[in-house]
């Protein structure tokens, strides 16, 4: 009797031992489903700016985190602390011993940066470059706002707060191409769409508070009917609000660029009837989910697509732009 | 005895138990490790187009099916028979009736398609556009080739070709847009880089073969020092080829558009001496990542966006432009 119950608890203590084994092999190894996309998080994913401390790229960087936490991967932050080409290629070239999974970099300038890029890629490392390009680079993509379109984006805008009539006018960093871009698109846009609308004045503000304000003053005078004003970067925004702020009895509607604080707080506050937001966490999302794809391939064959062009990513992805109004602001303050 | 042995092998059973109910636990939900991005088999993503039978389509397919295949989700592939946008407008209507989880649709037609497309939009379905766009619609996103670009890259090869010196012509078909954007991308850029060359002749083949030789024949007789011809569609390319063929002694060089079947074996042969391949694989990939992307936030809350134009996705996507010739045309037949 004794002997027979032996046998039985054996017998069930290996049953037991069997399915439960079972489960764990089709549990790991389901042959219906497919494990999805899935990184190692041995894999450093790196994002390289400059000026890095500026608020301008937390969302960006936001992007490219929400993108590896998703894929299972990690990511590492480095740059140049100032805005310094020579010290933007040091850090890069740090960054490319390592021999990480991908590089997502902003050129400080476009120029300088190509040659120690084009070694990043010869080596064997995933790059693509973000909001600010080095269209010679052997990078494989880029992600950035298309700045012309932005123009023409605030241009609408403007024509929707003033009714589509009057003189409006611009003031901006000439010297940058980006930034020539928006003016451009601004103006083509209120000569082809708006006839009863004039841009009467654009001036240099040089990315300089201060010097914004000197030159929304000048506007101020020279034309007193002026019914806008396009800032086409942050500083000149806030520097044209304080300007018409001193000028008591001027009703002015002011459009700037970006989403820093103070800005939103002016949009807020209505000093500032609109801002153009750029779309800073796709800029960082889709450098990640691009770098991942890159790094499958490149991984096993460092030469993989040096023989043709057939790469898996697209050339040119622009993220988009958003008009930032009283009614939508509390969506853009970093969170 | 015979007790203590009992009580031994139970508690070595219950130990095994335990070890593999552990090991089972760990696997199933490893507290170190995310599960990457991976969705449900039941969750169906749709791509719509028109004139379904073409081989155009494959490649774009292709990307969007490797694209579901990694993020465990299925595929319908769905559209118009014929180049009709009332057909293709009923299709995305019984399309969007079974509430897909995402919809990726080439418009026949941009105009008649918007409303169609934003009913779509507004019951909560995540819809990007790719290759042919409908930009006033409400759709997120659209990838597709930057045409203009893709005149300006076709001109760069012809000057390689032929010297950069002397007269070159095209042929295309200028009711269509995006071959009118490819045309201008080629005058421009052969006025602009290369003073040595010049646009003589841009004649209408009306995307057909037996036109196009007929426009290239045109163009020999008229302007017999020509050196070069610029296809901007694959018909076109092929009726070139023909008309070039049947004029002994002439040596020209032609540059088609797209990557089917009879162009690249026209690559191959050395009678077209390039042809400009489209982004495809990139458009279909890209589209599926893009609506699955969309799908997580719309699931939640069709009224995700609706607030605010924060979307998780670019608005416009560039799927790039590769020169195919005869050392890597073999890369760019079907598999």
């Amino acid at each position: 009797m004794k002997k027979l119950w032996l046998v039985y608890v054996v017998l069930i203590g290996f049953f037991i031992v069997y399915v439960l084994n079972y489960r764990l092999q089709t549990n790991s190894k389901d042959p219906w489903e497919k494990t999805g996309l899935r990184g190692n998080l041995e894999d450093t994913y790196v994002m390289v700016t400059f000026q890095t401390g500026i608020d301008y790229w937390k969302s960006i960087l936001k992007g490219f985190e929400d993108g590896a936490e998703e894929l299972n991967v990690s990511v590492e932050y480095h740059g140049s602390t100032k805005h310094n080409a020579s010290e933007q290629m040091t850090v890069l070239e740090q960054v490319i011993s390592k021999k990480p999974a991908g590089i997502a970099i902003s050129a400080v300038n476009s120029e300088l940066l190509t040659a120690t890029i084009n070694k990043a890629v010869e080596s064997g490392i995933p790059v693509v470059l973000f909001d600010s390009g080095a269209p010679d680079s052997k990078a494989y993509s880029y992600l950035g706002t298309d700045n012309y379109n932005a123009g023409v984006e605030a241009a609408r805008k403007m024509a929707e707060l003033t009714g589509a009539t009057g003189q409006v006018a611009i003031v901006t960093t000439p010297d940058q191409h980006n930034h020539q871009e928006r003016t451009d698109g601004f103006c083509d846009t209120i000569q082809k769409e708006f006839p009863y609308m004039k841009v009467v004045a654009v001036e240099d503000g040089r990315g300089d508070l201060v010097f914004s304000r000197q030159a929304a003053e000048q506007i101020l005078s020279s034309y007193p009917e002026v019914k806008g004003i396009f800032a086409t970067e942050s500083n000149g925004g806030i520097g044209v609000a304080e300007a018409v702020d001193a000028h008591s009895g001027v009703s002015l509607k002011i459009i700037s660029f970006d989403t820093d604080k103070r800005t939103l707080d002016l949009v807020k506050s209505g000093t500032i009837s609109a801002t153009m937001a750029q779309g800073t966490w796709n800029m960082g999302y889709w450098s990640l989910m691009q770098l991942f794809r890159l790094h499958r391939d490149l991984a096993v064959d460092p030469l993989a697509y040096s023989n043709s062009k057939l790469v898996p990513v697209p050339d040119v992805v622009d993220t988009g732009i958003d008009v930032v109004t009283r009614n939508n602001v509390d969506n853009y303050y970093a969170k």
